[in-house]
C-alpha cells in the first residue's frame, strides 16, 4: 500500500459498519462494509469488529480514523456527548472523542446533536449531522434524510445545523407490517406506485388524525377496495404523506434537499410533489465528504495534499 | 337447572369468549369466560370451544344463543356481513346470521357495522355496535370505547349508530413498547399518572405531528428528563392525547360517554378533562343489555317474562 491514504472514515450505525479509505483531498481510494453495526457486535467487541473489516488498512496506514453514527451513543464504543444546536462542523471537530487503538492509531468519534423542538421536547441525531456538513447545503436550506428515523434539518448561518425534527416513519411502517393487525391482510411484493400515491395524498390531507388514518390500511383490505399486495405501499404512502404534511405545517419551505438511499428518496420525492413541493438530490458522497471536512476542521488531515 | 333461562349471550372477541346466561327481562343468572377468542381457537373448532365453556347450559336450556363480536368476522365461525351506517338495533336484528348447533339449538351472530369516514375511507366495528345499543345513549350523543382499537361513535335518531371512527391507540402502544426502539429505554412498573398527564397534554397540543411526537418518548429517556419507569405511561398519554385531539378536531362534543374497562376509561377521563371535556360512564352491563335488546328485536326472546 502506498503512503497515499490519509484517513480511514467510518460510517458506523446501528446495523452496519461502512469503512472508506480516503486519500489526499478526501478522494475515496477504497470502500468496505459489514453487518457490524452497534447492535450487531456481540459483547461490545468493537475493536475486533473494526479490525476484522479493515485491520490491514489500520496497520498499513497508521494514520487517524474518524467515525460518525451510533458508535458514539451510550450503546456504542465510547459515548460522545450530544452537541447542542445550532451546531457547526467546527464545533463538532472541537469535541471529537478520542479512542486509542491497539497498535498506536487513534479513532475519533464525532458527537451527535441535540436540539429542542417546537413542542419543547428534545430531539437527537447521530451520524446525520456529518452527512449534513458534507451535503453542501446553503444557509437556510432544509434537508430531508429519509430512513428508519427520518430527519428534517434546517441549516443556519455558516452551514450550522440550526434545528431538526425526527419522524419515526420507517420504524413505524416496519413494526405495523410485522407486528400489528395491519400486516395480517398484507402480501409484500412488487412496488405499487399508485397505491403509494393514494396513501400519500390521504396522509398529507389527514396527517392530524394518524392513529385513525392507519386503520384505513386494514379496512381497505377488509372491504377489498385494495389488494393485499397494494397495502404495504398504501401504508407507506400514508406515513410518508403524514410526515410531509406535519413538516410543512411546522414551516418546511416548498423546496428541500433529499439525502439518503435512492429508492426511499424517490418515494419521498413523490410525496413532496403531491404536497406541491420540489426536491433536489444531495450529492451521493455526502457522508464521506462530511467526515473528511470534520477531520480537516479537527486538524487530523490537511485540506489538500 | 330451572326453565328460567331464556338466552345464552356470547361476547366473542379476538382473545376471549365471555358467556352470560340470561333470565326473563335479561337478568344475568350466571357468567363464565375463557381465553377462547377467535384467534385463540385452533383450527376453527368454535363449536368445541363453545361447548367446553357452556355445553351444560346449552343442553339444559335448549333455547337460542346470540353472539356479538369478532366471531362474525371472516376469521370467525361464520361471516356476518357488515351492516352500513346509520344502523339501528332493529336493522341488525333483521340480519342475524343463524348457525345450527349439534343438539338442535341455534346460534345467532350479530353483524358488525361499516361506515365511511370524513376522510372518505371505510371504517368497521364488530361487537361495539351491540354495546352501543345497550348503553342507553341519547340521540346525538357521542360514546368513546377505549381499547386496542378505540372507537368514537356518534348516535343518531332512534339510537342508530350514525357514524364512528377507529383509532389504533391501544395496539400502537403495545407494538411500540414491545417491538420498537422506544421500548428499549422503558421499564414497565407502577402507574405514573403525572407522566401520563404530561404526555396527554403534549399529545393534545401536537396531535398533528404524531410520528415525530412519539420520538419524544425516546429522547426523554436518553436525556434522562424522565425515568425509564415513567416512559410507558408518558407514551400512553401521548397516544391517548393525540386521539382525543383528533376526535375533537373532527367535531366530538365537549361531553361524551365512556364505555369500557374501568382502568382504561380512567385514563381517557384524565385526557378528556385536560382537553376541557367531560365524560360520564356508560352502565357496566351495556354489552349484555345490548345483546338482550337485539335478541328481543329479533323475536328470539320476549321483552318481559
Amino acid at each position: 500500500m502506498s503512503n497515499n491514504p490519509t484517513l480511514i472514515a467510518l460510517d458506523w450505525g446501528t446495523s452496519n459498519l461502512r469503512a472508506s479509505l480516503l486519500g489526499p483531498g478526501g478522494a475515496v481510494l477504497d470502500r468496505r462494509s459489514a453487518a457490524g453495526g452497534v447492535m450487531a457486535v456481540p459483547e461490545h467487541r468493537f475493536e475486533a469488529a473494526l479490525r476484522s473489516l479493515c485491520g490491514d488498512w489500520i496497520d498499513a496506514h497508521r494514520g487517524p480514523l474518524l467515525a460518525s453514527g451510533m458508535i458514539g451513543s451510550r450503546q456504542g464504543w465510547v459515548e460522545a456527548p450530544y452537541l447542542p444546536c445550532p451546531a457547526t462542523r467546527d464545533a463538532a471537530a472541537a469535541r471529537l472523542v478520542a479512542v486509542p487503538l491497539a497498535g498506536g492509531a487513534t479513532l475519533h468519534i464525532v458527537p451527535g446533536l441535540v436540539c429542542t423542538g417546537a413542542d419543547g421536547q428534545a430531539d437527537v441525531m447521530r451520524g446525520e449531522e456529518t452527512q449534513l456538513w458534507g451535503a453542501g447545503l446553503a444557509d437556510g436550506e432544509v434537508c430531508v434524510l429519509p430512513g428508519t428515523h427520518s430527519k428534517w434539518a434546517w441549516t443556519g448561518v455558516g452551514g450550522a445545523v440550526e434545528r431538526f425534527q425526527t419522524y419515526m416513519t420507517g420504524e413505524l411502517h416496519a413494526v405495523l407490517v410485522q407486528h400489528s393487525i395491519l400486516g395480517r391482510l398484507m402480501q409484500p411484493g412488487a412496488a405499487r406506485p399508485a397505491a403509494f400515491a393514494d396513501g400519500a395524498r390521504l396522509g398529507l390531507a389527514e396527517h392530524a388524525h394518524l392513529t385513525h388514518l392507519i386503520f384505513a390500511a386494514r379496512t381497505a383490505g377488509l372491504m377489498a377496495t385494495r389488494g393485499a399486495d397494494e397495502l404495504p405501499d398504501f401504508l407507506s404512502g400514508l406515513l410518508i404523506g403524514a410526515e410531509v404534511g406535519s413538516a410543512r405545517q411546522r414551516g418546511a419551505p416548498a423546496a428541500v434537499t433529499l439525502l439518503g438511499e435512492a429508492a426511499l428518496c424517490d418515494r419521498y420525492a413523490v410525496a413532496l410533489q403531491l404536497a406541491g413541493m420540489t426536491a433536489r438530490a444531495a450529492p451521493a458522497d455526502a457522508t464521506t465528504r462530511g467526515q473528511w471536512r470534520v477531520a480537516v476542521a479537527a486538524g487530523l488531515v490537511k485540506e489538500t495534499a
